[in-house]
């Protein structure tokens, strides 16, 4: 029978990169991301379109979006904080878009200095922009709400607000919501409880992804939460770049390669060749090799005779 | 509405101290003992009943257990390899024993130097041991299948090897089994699957408990899919005592304080105070200062206004 497919999400070439203070060169992103997608990783951040002096690490996004979209069969993801970062995205030829939203009004005031009526302002006016476009031209645009699941300042965000954020979003004509774990707060019954809500509020086909952190050693267990309640979409960074898990603040992302690994052995369809991705982590270590590189599975290895007895087919 | 009881049990001064090189003196040991049950644990492996040029880190174990003991309401644990152990564990006044038996007959051979045939006739004489003692003294018996998700020798270890074992354990005279990932080869997929045949097969009531390593990063995605199949016990080791994670090879137990934080957070009732728990780390660490301690959650620190609106309640 067929298997469920799972999408896995590389965020690392733009969360990773920008959360370290090495610069990697333009060449070294593109052998990533080319190698990455040979590994079978169907979708890949690639970057984000904000001032090359706020994150200089990321101001050859547009370059690395022309590569990447000469990829047959990738899916070429970016963020963008604002319209005219839209804009940029728009003209270098993404196939998608995400725009984080702070559910923490405060986070979002000290992050981008604006509130959450100027963002969904924002988010309407790429909207129309989006649809100045041919409908086979227009990239998706998913509406992510990061903080969702509490914030190192305001601490706890109620789910009202979450719920008031998603439906402003899809209002605003966003394609779907997404929901971010930022501060790496998340646990298995809030990623329960938080999906079903926002499920309920904008729709089942509306919300799809999740950007979990690792911070609190929770990220795969959330996962499994998550894939009980219809969510098919799970951003990674390839070997936790940008996060020391051991560090408090860290952006610890879920490990790219375990997450692939436990999808596999749960007898997912996830298109990823596990030995294929973990050697992926050699051209970025080589790019930058003033960075760490975390991952259990990459250093464990996978279980002698992996899969045969071990992989869950049902 | 009364929450569901899950049990916590710290293997760490076992399984933790026989993997680290520092030998922690008695008086640390008691003291570690004494400030973990008091932050609510409610059942602590102390020790192994093995000779102590095997494992000098674990010789004075009587003399813990003696300790141990005298603190109101906690379960006192052992490890014992055979019957000569079990003798000097029910000298010393143990509430519960344990017996690893490993699936991999490779690993059992190399490990111990026993078929599978011999351990289970040292069981049988530690059953005929304890059947000795007066019902109110005699303490627990579990047989522990270890190696029971996978051996780095064999690899896959047949599903029908470890019901038979489970079975002829259970017929032997055991008051339990419980399932052990040695290995750290476990998957959430493997967990629900081996989980649920093992109960069918021994029954419902005699598998309750779970030893499960974090070699590759999903060690508590492996607790969430066990809490769903009727999985009450799980052991951990406080920081992961004597396993480094990013290690090949290493233990890598589960690191209690994060298993604590995600019961704690899905709304399970666990009797551990987390902030205490958190504490007790100071006194490990003061005692064996060579040694590494790890987890996410004492590094990154509780959730700003845990537990108002985080934990799940229901």
């Amino acid at each position: 029978m067929t298997k469920k497919f799972i999408e896995i999400s590389e965020v690392g070439p733009r969360d990773g990169l920008q959360s370290v203070k090495s610069i990697m060169p333009l060449e070294a992103k593109k052998a990533w991301v080319t190698a990455e997608a040979a590994a079978g990783v169907p979708e890949i951040e690639v970057g984000s379109f904000v001032p090359a002096k706020i994150l200089p690490q990321l101001a050859d996004t547009a370059d690395l979006v022309a590569h990447a979209r000469t990829i047959d069969g990738l899916c070429v993801a970016a963020l963008v904080p604002n319209l005219r970062g839209a804009e940029n995205a728009v003209k270098a030829g993404v196939h998608k878009i995400t725009i984080p939203l702070s559910a923490s009004e405060t986070h979002s005031l000290k992050n981008v200095n604006r509130t959450h009526e100027q963002m969904i302002d924002e988010v309407k006016n790429i909207v129309a922009l989006l649809k100045t476009l041919p409908a086979d031209e227009r990239p998706k645009f998913e509406g992510g709400i990061s903080t969702a699941f509490g914030c190192t300042l305001e601490g706890e965000v109620p789910e009202v607000k979450i719920l008031e954020l998603a439906t402003a979003m899809m209002d605003a004509g966003c394609d779907e919501v997404g929901l971010s774990d930022t501060t790496g707060y998340a646990t298995p019954g809030h990623i329960v409880r938080l999906v079903r809500a926002v499920k309920r509020e904008v729709g089942n086909e509306n919300l799809t992804g999740l950007h979990i952190h690792n911070t609190r050693g929770l990220g795969l267990a959330n996962v499994v939460a998550a894939l009980d309640h219809g969510i098919t979409t799970f951003d990674g960074s390839l070997g936790g770049l940008g996060g020391c898990p051991f560090a408090p603040g860290a952006s610890g992302n879920i490990v790219t390669e375990d997450l692939a690994f436990m999808l596999d052995s749960m007898g997912y369809e996830t298109g990823v060749d596990l030995e294929k991705l973990m050697a992926v982590r050699d051209i970025v270590l080589d790019a930058i090799p003033d960075e760490e590189m975390y991952g259990f599975t990459p250093e464990a290895g996978l279980p002698k005779g992996y899969p045969n007895g071990y992989r869950t087919e049902e």
